[in-house]
């Protein structure tokens, strides 16, 4: 379960994550994808948040894109599994393809998050796009196109 | 600007909605979109919630797909137009185009969100897909071309 | 650790619930608490969601009161305890006091949960206080007041 | 309305507010609390993030303390007013009382919070509490007793 190209966690429906039309508030979704994103990093000894003693060389991790195709509502309680595929790795970008799995193996949804690489400009102080740094770059890699098809249902 | 395929509102990110980089948290860019489209049903003299007076007529409008680019974080205290178009309008299902605007004219960012009309089944109990009824259907339309192409940066 | 009085579970703070001052927004302390309040329910084989075979004798747990005392603040990705404690199980009501602990063993936070059970009343249809059911009641027991004294630091 | 210890804003509730028991989250009526705080301190013509330019002098206010009694839920789309009062203005404290109302004028929940005010200490780096900087202090009083006993029901 610990590739380069592939991570997943299971976790349980909060309260607080529903809304009064008794399921997952849609925007959760979106937690949840970017909860497995972290994860991953984790599973591969690293943050999300690039630790200080990278000095200039730190990165951040912006969204570029969000989306999600919602099949089916989780509920309270419920335990799902998330699953992190790299869809692609470009050199200044990072692509997820994310789905989300109730426990009898439907999917609830599928999303996607690209993100971007960025580093602090220090003349402008704004953030910039630049190359994902040799010791990101080398930990991840694309999934396989076998993985990336969405399973039939 | 009260027309049946366009509506716009104004509101100030709040504390509570930013997280640690200091900007908007992504997902909450999604609940901004949702916030629109729950004025614009308002704004026609309705409600995503149907009452319950429509009876066995009663509605909901789950999301099947939502997406969303990223161009220039939102930032605490700052005031944004968040402004929603009608991108189609099918038998079953509405996609609006919505855009986040910041202050000086420039795009926060640009998304879409894909609801379903959608009926309990009296037999099953599930959530089932329905043709819109004519109620709520003689009240939206798709906006022009024009409006919904991309605007130049 | 599976006691009638007593709970706890571990958690790590995600991105999500950080806000721009770099720390945990405040009011996701009231959601941490709610967590290891259902977690709790389920350690006793009940959900805090009756589920529907209970018929007419199902009964709901609205907030009545709600507090915290906030000591050190809560870091992204920092793993962290949450302890719960029966403060008193009154006939309508039940209260618990909930720590929040750094791995170090100082308390990030402590709090108060007040919570009535509710029943829906058959004729009016609105919320109302009754007595605990026996089969929650006597699962549920006050922690000695020795375990309740607010530790030193 | 614009008085040095009252302050109230009205809103809406949103639907992602909302949990599965078709209510507002409690947790939500303090992100309300807190969007009453900032909203007074942009009244004064301050911010709760103090600005750059005020350098050494920044400060900063986290919450020591909040809580709440829940009265009567609030519902989707409900609109509802929310009024600060400045309960006590200590050296480095201020402690506000919140009162949360329905449109008919009945109590939806009545709130506190306390902030202190800190500044990050050059040489540890730690925010430490400090006295409220004139500036501040100038434009913030107590509210009379009398606006401060809870209302009669």
């Amino acid at each position: 379960m610990l590739m380069p190209h592939h991570f997943q966690i299971t976790e349980r429906v909060q309260f607080s994550e529903t809304d009064m039309a008794g399921i997952v508030h849609f925007s959760n979704f979106f937690r949840y994808m970017e909860r497995v994103e972290h994860a991953f990093f984790r599973s591969l000894g690293m943050s999300i948040i690039d630790p200080p003693e990278h000095g200039a060389d730190r990165v951040g991790w912006p969204r570029v894109h969000a989306s999600c195709d919602f099949m089916a509502p989780l509920k309270f309680e419920e335990e799902f599994r998330i699953e992190l595929l790299v869809e692609e790795v470009r050199d200044k970008v990072i692509r997820y393809l994310i789905r989300l799995w109730h426990q009898d193996g439907t999917l609830a949804g599928e999303g996607r998050l690209t993100t971007a690489c960025v580093r602090k400009d220090p003349e402008s102080g704004r953030m910039k796009a630049v190359s994902i740094p040799e010791r990101i770059r080398s930990k991840i890699e694309a999934a396989p196109a076998e993985m990336l098809a969405r399973p039939g249902r």
